[in-house]
């Protein structure tokens, strides 16, 4: 089953960033940049077209796990939207590489790899246990645009 | 127009990281690294070559969005200067990738993005609004070396 | 010598991260990422195969500079043990890209780079000084996994 398929069967709600164009909100910013077989990802947050946020907030503060782990994954339904952007299908990818995930939190919260294994989870549903499989690393910080509670800066190969 | 004729018209202060050579002040690190086609760069904070910081402080606490926006674009001047280092002029530029935004900021300090605008703006204003426009996210954290208020994180594409 | 001959002569400890398989402790991850030339390594902690941590705390806290050196030079350590694993041998490393360290720390800790320094130096120390050195930023955050005090993200090119 290629990943347009298991989207499919998941019934998962990917943006399209092509209507209206990616762009607005953050000012002058680009949705990837593709280098060889390489495309990078930046800036994925756990917020629809219109702008409404998954959870704002901050760990360890006012969001439990489980809300982090909705958002992150959420954050990475979006990624597939500019990665269909980028390569026009979900098919091209041949792996997902490294999830540079940014929490929002105070200092004493410890659970950022449960938050996390939102977006991992996600990428192993739809791209498989092999291509979706990523390196990863979470870090807690202060603030970030809008109060979101997550953000995502990812690294995926493609195929040429 | 190219980059570099851009750069004159605006009568930029882009830094000669060759004379004296870069480093120094943060031990043993090196001022780019190329791969292919692409460049990394790292570290690029709002310092002239004395050392001298625009701005040091915290956003949402002894300092303003416009003194941000000031410090995030000389952050960019000061790549355009590690750019001409690696490739020997900007006009070797084809894109600038994705810029991974710092600022020390307080918990509650939302308008980061404003901050980081004045990396995204500089680039646009000498790459144009095809190739200078690139992907970002923007990070509030407790810390970066020096008090310095703003660190720039990115990724050039560059012709072989 | 080669860097492999260097690791000898320094006695480094380097882990083997395919006895036992790398992963578990974070949920669904891998450890390296292959893009052509490009080693993608991410979330390198200062943590033995057994999980136990090297100075977990807070830099301007509860931990010292040297403690941080001493963090920050194992986490590199483990790196060595990645970039075998992904491609063999350390002989393989043409040159370290840039290293992304991510330190926990309270508001107002200032050394970041002599933390970082750590890195660096071993990096410099098994790969010599110029392949070693690499591009760097020091980012002070408010949370890490598993309270680690340091957390590295890093870019490196082995030969194809």
């Amino acid at each position: 089953m290629s990943a347009e398929d298991r989207v499919r069967e998941l019934g998962l709600a990917v943006p399209d960033y092509a209507d209206p164009p990616y762009g607005g909100r953050y000012g002058k910013v680009k949705p990837f940049h593709r280098e060889g077989n390489l495309l990078l990802l930046s800036g994925i947050t756990p917020e629809d077209r219109e702008g409404n946020r998954l959870h704002p907030g901050r760990f360890g503060l006012d969001l439990t796990v489980e809300q982090g782990y909705e958002a992150a994954r959420m954050t990475a339904v979006n990624a597939l939207g500019l990665i269909r952007l980028a390569v026009g299908s979900l098919d091209k990818v041949t792996s997902i590489g490294r999830n540079l995930c940014f929490l929002r939190t105070t200092d004493d919260f410890e659970d950022l790899h449960l938050v996390s294994d939102g977006v991992s989870q996600l990428f192993i549903d739809v791209f498989g246990p092999v291509a979706g499989v990523a390196g990863r690393a979470s870090i807690g910080v202060s603030a970030l645009s809008r109060r979101n509670c997550f953000e995502l800066w990812t690294e995926v190969s493609v195929t040429p």
